[in-house]
């Protein structure tokens, strides 16, 4: 008998009828012999009415009563998800995050899992039940609701795989699994059996909608391997787990592409110690998160900074910096749209060298400038025009035979 | 500086603006210079919509799962009135029944509270907050969700003034208080200034739509002083309390009239005992609540037994009993619509004799027929024809001056 945990993402509890459905797949799980726990969202939809609702009330509402508001929507899901097991025959009880014994931190809107005390899941579970547990929420000590912020339901099921020692963790979402790009800009992406924690991580930041990266550093953090698949068919999803020796022989594990970049250069700053701290401080101060940075090896006394945030931000971004310009002494700052990050993430690029190179050089072939370049370990990224981002995409994707 | 319960009922919250309402006359009760707990029901329609959800899940929901999904409906309200009293500048904080500890029995849907305790809020007005607390909901000593069925928020309001002692509970409702006579009934009806607890039982009993009886044996039972009165103007409600002398000297109080009433008649029955036992107890078997059971003075050795049910349970009540009259050598069932129950009320009955005469009296010379007859220490019952039922009210309510 395994120990299994199942995580419904809003989309998948969306109506009565998905509910219905994932209720059979639960069940169908236990009559296979085995224990569930399934976390759940809020309905799709649920979570952007009840926030709606607040701000007709207040502009910028007080975080804890939001947590209050926000935490009725997972409450709902589990109310729901245990009468659709009823109808189903199943035995089946729900837990608001509070009664599933999820402790966190005090910070609202965002708060961090703390510890999980599972005994009354575990109690349930050896009643016979389906023990349903509201993902994204929790409870501090002294008795506040809290939730955990975005992409806090895989928090949730992760954090609560690793408490009672679950055998098999499932995220169930909209998608297959995880791809070696977006079949909607490479028609010929393929879907990973496999991928590892850091790899996931780089596509995680890098702005792949599948999973959060907080969730993806607590599964690593705490060892808990996860399949992420689709709850609208039976495939086999993507196991995401600690790498192994033979991931490494796969050079690239996949290409990701960030549609939604600007750009913010400072040209001719002086090469003094102390300015790009100031700049990113403000930047900073202003809420703004920046992604690649990039800055000139400096020549003739001066040199240029650049950095990219996303494309709302970055005219923002431009706007808090113009009065430092003058200060520094500056020539002026600008911003771009129109532009792409594209990225190449594997963790087999640590021991095969030239992938930098076989990169550039298929966007050379393609006729394709490139604008910043970021590396780290396992993953490279380029800034190019927005324009060539799809047929780069794909370029690179045959390049490196991802297809296959 | 008093300590006041504010309790608003569904209607008072029913929208944004008037939950911004509901703010403004709490943040003015405090700002007069008192500590203020307010108790809240779920917006109008929200507990309607949350149950249809359910049942579109399943037809008979269980019913731990239904107060898990029905308690999301007060919490929704709390955390917005949390957030339009911040919107004030008014300091206050939002609690759920588990948080306010109010702990119930697990009778699930229509639990009782056991006891409450209310640490808490004293701790949060002793720092300075409004405190808003969900009505209708509680938790059991073991963790789980429940709800106090219908009413509940009148309940929760003042079990929550008993347990905090406060100096003032005002239950706000869409009436300005409690009226001699149903005012779209009887034109001239006047609202009652005060009104003892006993009263008020029976006309809660009598279908008075301002209150559920349980709340009101509540506050009989632990001394708790209240006022009805309304959330949309500020007129003085109406007291309800202990008798008092000087109360014993009004002989009626008010008339109510229900017009959701049928009679059902077992014509003919043997005059054996134990014979009206069977018939109750098939009634009950079949949970139709019966109202005024009469039943004639025996003659000949056989009788009628006549009672009276709400209208759309009649035709059942009278089907359910079928089987019996040939058991028991009665003659016929029959089911009678078309007929209304007109009371009056008042402790000062107790004391002034001939109040039934000037009743009976008032229907004969307005030529209304009486068909049974059903009294307490406070209270006269008469069954007549629903036609009737208007003009008899008014004429009964002027008979004994209560328009003065």
């Amino acid at each position: 008998m395994s120990l299994i945990i199942q995580k419904y993402g809003g989309t998948s509890v969306g109506d009565p009828d998905r509910i219905k459905n994932v209720a059979r797949r639960v069940f169908a799980t236990q009559q296979g012999g085995n224990k569930v726990v399934v976390i759940v969202s809020a309905m799709s939809g649920e979570t952007d009415s009840l926030i709606k609702r607040a701000k007709e009330i207040h502009p910028e509402p007080n975080e804890r009563e939001m947590d209050v508001l926000l935490a009725t929507g997972e409450q709902t899901t589990i109310a729901l998800l245990a009468m659709a097991l009823h109808a189903l025959g199943a035995k089946a009880v729900s837990l608001t995050g509070a009664q599933a014994g999820i402790v966190t931190d005090g910070i609202h809107t965002k708060a961090k899992i703390a510890n999980i005390t599972p005994k009354r899941v575990h109690e349930l579970l050896n009643e016979g039940n389906i023990v349903i547990i509201a993902g994204f929420q929790g409870i501090t000590p002294e008795g506040h609701i809290t939730t955990l912020g975005r992409g806090g339901s895989d928090l949730s099921a992760i954090a609560i795989a690793a408490a009672i020692k679950a055998d098999v963790c499932q995220i169930y979402t909209d998608v297959d699994g995880v791809y070696t790009a977006d079949p909607h800009i490479v028609p010929n992406a393929r879907k990973l059996s496999e991928i590892s924690y850091d790899e996931m991580l780089e596509l995680a930041a890098l702005g792949s909608k599948v999973m959060q990266a907080r969730s993806v550093e607590f599964a690593k953090k705490f060892g808990v391997v996860f399949e992420v698949r689709s709850s609208f068919n039976d495939n086999l999803g993507t196991i995401v787990k600690e790498e192994t020796t033979k991931m490494e022989d796969v050079v690239i594990r996949g290409v990701a592409v960030d549609k939604n970049q600007a750009k913010v250069t400072i040209a001719g700053v002086p090469d003094k110690p102390g300015i790009a701290a100031r700049v990113f401080r403000m930047v900073a101060d202003a809420h703004i998160n920046i992604d690649v940075i990039v800055q000139n090896v400096s020549a003739k006394g001066s040199t240029d900074i650049s950095f990219t945030a996303p494309a709302n931000e970055a005219v923002k971004a431009a706007k808090v910096l113009q009065p430092l310009i003058k200060e520094i002494g500056a020539h002026e700052v600008t911003s771009t749209e129109g532009i792409a990050k594209l990225s190449v993430v594997g963790i087999g690029m640590r021991s095969h060298p030239g992938i930098a190179a076989k990169m550039f050089e298929t966007l050379a072939n393609k006729g394709v400038n490139i604008d910043m370049i970021s590396t780290s370990e396992i993953k490279i990224s380029v800034i190019i025009k927005l324009a060539d981002a799809d047929k780069a995409a794909s370029a690179i994707h045959d390049a490196f035979g991802l297809a296959k």
